[in-house]
């Protein structure tokens, strides 16, 4: 790829949710669309949600992001 | 579905109409997509627009939404 | 179409890349949008980006737009 | 009306106001544009608060819009 | 109350939740501050969202609102 | 007026500019507003911007504000 | 025109349409307020739409924008 | 206290009103915040509103902020 | 708890801190939240900040977060 | 300086701070720009938080703005 | 430069102006930026203003726009 | 320093990159800026970005920071 050629990439916006932290959550979303979609390219952050058990401890991230990849 | 298990969810934007409100309008939208789409678990409205017909009644509610479910 | 009947529209986020301007970017993703999907009725800007080449001059316009079309 | 002629449209902020639900306070304020200033062609919510009575309940709606019409 | 007088409000966030629509979440969010709480002088409306049932309609509405009265 | 009763507003945005503060700008336009259109009954505030003179002190404020009146 | 005079100005919103791109819609709303209303002294541009043909190719450009003048 | 302990703040939305002036407005809501929580830290205003009277002028100041304390 | 059913959650922001990380100070404002109110149900995050020691090191991380919790 | 002259500005972030008033942390950080920067030319308020003392009163305005003067 | 690389960038804003178009007023502010910053690497448009003449057209197009560079 | 006298601190924006998390992708922007300007006293998370590898696995994180310094 080099800049000044026609591309056309499109967004979509994926949740990933991970019990690992943030990180995790990102690159289960990641994982999941790599394997559904085109190759992704980049991706944008959102939002940071989470769920908390019974203990008042974090049981889930769940991160919303746009997720990017370039249409063929 | 237990929290703290991996999943990964998809949203996407859609646009419901109807002569005969706002939830009908969100209505009509959920069911197109529950025919097109997996089964859809939740969605958060985006906004609220409308037709005006020459009588000065609203002839068409649109609403914007975020329609979300698990991708499989 | 008439204004009162039932419809589903879909929006979805592409990203259109030029080295001509900004309309020419905008006109690159609608026609790829074009071929792949549903025809396309309307378009909304979100965002103007652009990278820059070593002389300093804008080598290309990337215009990260909302795409609508009708779902059938 | 064509797509493609050149038109000028204005937008105006109004509140419709009613004790009896989100569209008919929506159905207000365009019934009042419709008598005092040009054919409205459509609308846009932008808030929508309300007051709430001693008894605890709601005694009006009070949704804030956007209402749009060609300049002639 | 008149206006000029020295005052303070306070405005807390609530989601309240019905199967019947969006002016009902908004009761039954009000009518819950309105026992626990000072009494409520007005609301207004952050977002709506709702829950998808297995047969693609919606299950309840979710408002989330924020929710004022005076301090005394 | 009693809450309850079908009313209609109007919501313009104005631009007041004083050199001797804030309040005074706000004070600026309203009275502008006051004399040029319906009765105001409230404003809400939306930028508050100003212009710097050679000697790097404020010589003027000028606040950005939504004026609201009753349409009769 | 001197700063740290008192002047009040007015900002409304309209949308200039035109099939040729986007400063000539933003062109085609200021030169409809230059005639209906008081001399035009700037512009924000809001939003950027557009509506696609069955070509896929734009039709029209469509500019929300502010435009702003002194009240006298 | 240090930077680097572990420490928890809440944070409240309140409005202060006063005729006199935004800064009183400001200061009305944190005194009252202060007798019935617990001291105050720090506020962030996040909107400017007002009354208008009956002969233009600015009857009264409302200023929504968010108040901010630690929680014990 | 079962779709469908009325209920009400209340929405809290509070800030955790902490010097090991983004996830360590979400989990800190959980806690004590947990301590002092009804069971948190889940959170979500406002913003991400923090203090730098004089050795150019995170002193500490600040979350901002809207924690939920039903209201009985 | 004519309005269709090419000229190029820079805007950048500062907090002023002072205990008097918010127009007086404006103030003190133009002042501060002036002497380290180019001529400041205008400027626009982003936020307006403050510190509270012990005793409920403000301790100081914090005033964050962009500052904005022509690139020579 | 390769993905994964430690690198840091800093991004500031500028104003770009030109009487004879948006992509020139962009421009105008790159170029400016390469000759007193290190070499440009992308920019991100925030707002499009203009001034306008007293013939109701526009007089100059003033881009707002994000200017990003490595930080060597 | 002590609150209550009059300083004035600058923001500046600037992107931390890292492939091995958020955490270390800010500290690597500001050990950037601690060399290169004055002393940071406190950071806020403006978004966080990414680059995505051929196998989809995060090949870096990219914050976008604002950086905040007292000018002296």
């Amino acid at each position: 790829m080099h800049y000044g050629e026609d591309r056309v990439y499109k967004k979509i916006e994926v949740i990933g949710v991970s019990k690992n932290g943030i990180e995790e959550a990102i690159q289960a979303a990641l994982l999941k669309a790599h394997k559904t979609l085109e190759r992704v390219s980049w991706f944008e952050v959102e939002e940071i949600h989470g769920h908390v058990g019974d203990d008042g401890l974090v049981s889930e991230y769940q991160v919303i992001l746009k997720v990017c990849f370039a249409l063929k």
